[in-house]
């Protein structure tokens, strides 16, 4: 069986690349032609120039005959979520308000996606400035349903084949959910490795950029490349970065422990995939504990939100109100309760952050892992939102890594993800444990 | 025999604090010991401050003590040049007219450093603006002479092991003339390879970062964990960077051949530099050939002057008129000049650098490295400058990485260093190149 490029896994494809069996330029143009065929139903791409990404690709493939220094992934293609700066193409944060925006730098992160030898492929769809608005994409597994957002097209076209690897970003549940909607890896680093300057502002506190791939070791792979320490995102830690894709391909120590806890928005969950999850539980039978849920964690949802809205506010407040008639009225909804958040409301909301993080500091000196729902189930139809983030909330707060594997289905056959959390600044060892997951227990389903 | 920590190869310190033999804080304590001892006659540090060197040291140790992430050389000590921003400390640019400018952020080298887990241990006496005029720090082999410029206290703390490295930067000569008079490897990577953002611009075509060690595997690890795209740097590669250390530890396919120049500026030779130099092209046999000077190649040193005198005008020329009695009359004669370079005349000379680049651009397809002198011979005595930087030009005009290897010694015993010139990009193969000459040739003088 010869997979078309389009479909090999990203580390496969560099591999091809450095041994040359393949170029840069036919696997670039194999997704491209996935696109061209495929993107009018599935609506992934906000942006896309096939001389753009071809050009980036011949230069890749020209530097590997000459004999040039090559990237950890030389030639391989990359969708970028329509929030981050590319310079010299359109950054239009999925809003007619910053329509024709072209901003005049890159992105720190696109800097280091070069320094790995990968191809801008292009920009993908957004919702409305990376919060709740849906956008235009399907999910490919249903195309009435919705891919999840807000980094909906990141998620659909690698669900797709369309790229082997994009780059989404989270405030809440933004990498996470679409990931588990889309039956991809999706996978949110730790807050502070990888640098937000140049990415839009929604959220300081909160915004982190992620990863999607359809294999374990490309999501490893990519966040790999994208971290590093940038002093111009104030969130970035001045010391040295987890080697995701060593932890990745290393064996655990000991056969790991995972923590499952029950927060009373489990309520939320689907009866398929609260079965699914019970399933996983039983499964690991004495590698996972059923932790009573901390106190004050329930606060900690709320929490989230008020740093959310005021941020929002504070952020795009003025910006949004300016222009009323193009926004949505969830938006405006958003930064009008932001306005009304008190800065005693939003210190104090700082206050459970920061509590929340000392607690997960000791938390993972007993555990490996958090075990916990991606999101409430399968998609949501079209039209019904971009599904419920409040399984991605906590975490996303106190900055740990978190990771949707793709691992299980539900009632409808459409994928149903779980999530993995970690140690911060440890996302080598939650990915170590992954692998033993999928590989010792459920068997070998990466990829 | 035990070394003293600061005495030790940096890479050898990285394995000895990984592997917890060594702490940080006791290696740079080391340091600073040493530099207390000494630096009263070499005067290498314009600023230093034991708590600033020991936090960071501190913390590197809590963080190998609590399994978090370790860079590749973490808890190793760098001095950095005070041209280069170090955020909340002084970065005084080696003239009274920066007296007490302390950035509000960090160069982009300086967040890499931070990445690979690195100390900042303090700032190194830069020559006036890193140009010509002299600072006070002297050569650690005879206290009556120069240590070179304009990277002075970066080469003279490493030759004098008050820090296994340092950073320095070369618009001409200034990082391979004083590893030459100072006896420590010196390297300046290929131009573009290491970001100069948020370094003091003089030339913005010419000025590069460089690095001084003790071994040509320190100069090459610490090569590596500076370089990355950067696109605030204009000149900074959007493109995978070589892997300095891996080319370092390779063997060479085959006896690499090297290529020897005799310009005319050969004349400012020393005779016994002369000697030594025809020493080593003897010891070379076959493996070296004797290349007519191409057409035009003496004009190059002339169009360098022009575009580093001009540029050296845009960049400071306001700024050094208005403070004419704090600055040196050599650097106040430099922007006359620069002033006085017509735009034609500096359109011709980059043209020429153009030119003169894509000759070298083929050139390495023939030959591995260009053999030639570091500097005139011996470092001249305290009050005669700072040598002479024409050794250093052309290499420097055309971007290539370049390589003091200290190999010989002159009349007085004093360090004589031989230059190493390598094909852009490719500073992996010039290390490769490099050890073979060491070990293969000289016989293991690495270090």
């Amino acid at each position: 069986m010869t997979a078309n490029p389009n479909e090999l896994p990203a580390i496969e494809a560099a591999e091809r690349i450095k041994s040359g069996k393949l170029t840069s330029e036919s696997l670039v143009a194999s997704c491209l032609d996935r696109i061209k065929e495929t993107d009018g139903v599935i609506g992934a791409w906000q942006w896309l120039d096939h001389s753009y990404a071809l050009d980036q690709a011949r230069e890749l493939d020209r530097l590997r005959k000459f004999g040039m220094p090559l990237g950890a992934l030389h030639g391989v293609p990359v969708g970028l979520k329509d929030i981050i700066d590319t310079k010299g193409i359109p950054t239009e944060r999925g809003t007619p308000v910053f329509a024709g925006r072209k901003p005049r730098r890159n992105a720190s992160v696109v800097d280091r996606l070069q320094d790995a030898g990968m191809v801008v492929l292009g920009k993908t769809v957004t919702t409305e400035l990376a919060f709740m608005n849906p956008a235009g994409t399907v999910n490919p597994h249903d195309v009435l349903r919705t891919p999840g957002g807000s980094s909906s097209g990141s998620a659909a076209s690698v669900a797709h084949f369309q790229a082997p690897l994009s780059v989404g970003s989270q405030t809440n549940g933004s990498v996470v959910r679409p990931a588990s909607f889309c039956g991809v890896f999706g996978f949110k680093p730790t807050r502070g490795a990888v640098s937000t300057s140049g990415v839009l502002a929604t959220c300081p506190h909160l915004d982190q950029l992620g990863v999607f791939g359809r294999t374990l070791e490309d999501a490893a792979a990519l966040a790999d490349a994208m971290s590093g320490h940038d002093s111009r995102d104030t969130k970035s830690h001045p010391r040295p970065k987890p080697r995701i894709l060593e932890g990745c391909r290393q064996d655990v120590p000991v056969e790991p422990l995972f923590a499952w806890f029950e927060p009373s928005y489990l309520d939320r969950l689907d009866d398929d995939a609260r079965q699914g999850l019970e399933d996983v539980v039983a499964l690991l039978g004495k590698q996972v504990e059923r932790i009573p849920v901390p106190d004050g964690f329930e606060l900690l949802v709320e929490a989230h939100r008020r740093i959310q809205e005021f941020e929002l506010n504070r952020c795009l407040g003025d910006k949004v109100r300016d222009n009323r008639e193009i926004v949505s009225d969830a938006m405006l909804e958003a930064v009008d309760r932001g306005h009304k958040v008190t800065e005693t409301e939003y210190r104090d909301a700082l206050r459970l952050k920061v509590g929340a993080e000392r607690y997960f500091d000791v938390f993972f000196w007993d555990y490996d892992a958090i075990l916990a729902p991606s999101a409430q189930g399968e998609a949501p139809p079209v039209g019904a939102g971009t599904g419920d983030p409040v399984f991605c909330t906590v975490w996303t707060l106190c900055g740990l890594p978190a990771l949707n594997i793709p691992m299980l289905s539900g009632n409808s056959g459409l994928p149903v993800g779980v999530q993995l959390i970690g140690q911060a600044e440890r996302d080598d060892r939650l990915f170590r444990t992954a692998r033993w997951l999928l590989y010792e227990i459920v068997g070998g389903q990466d990829g």
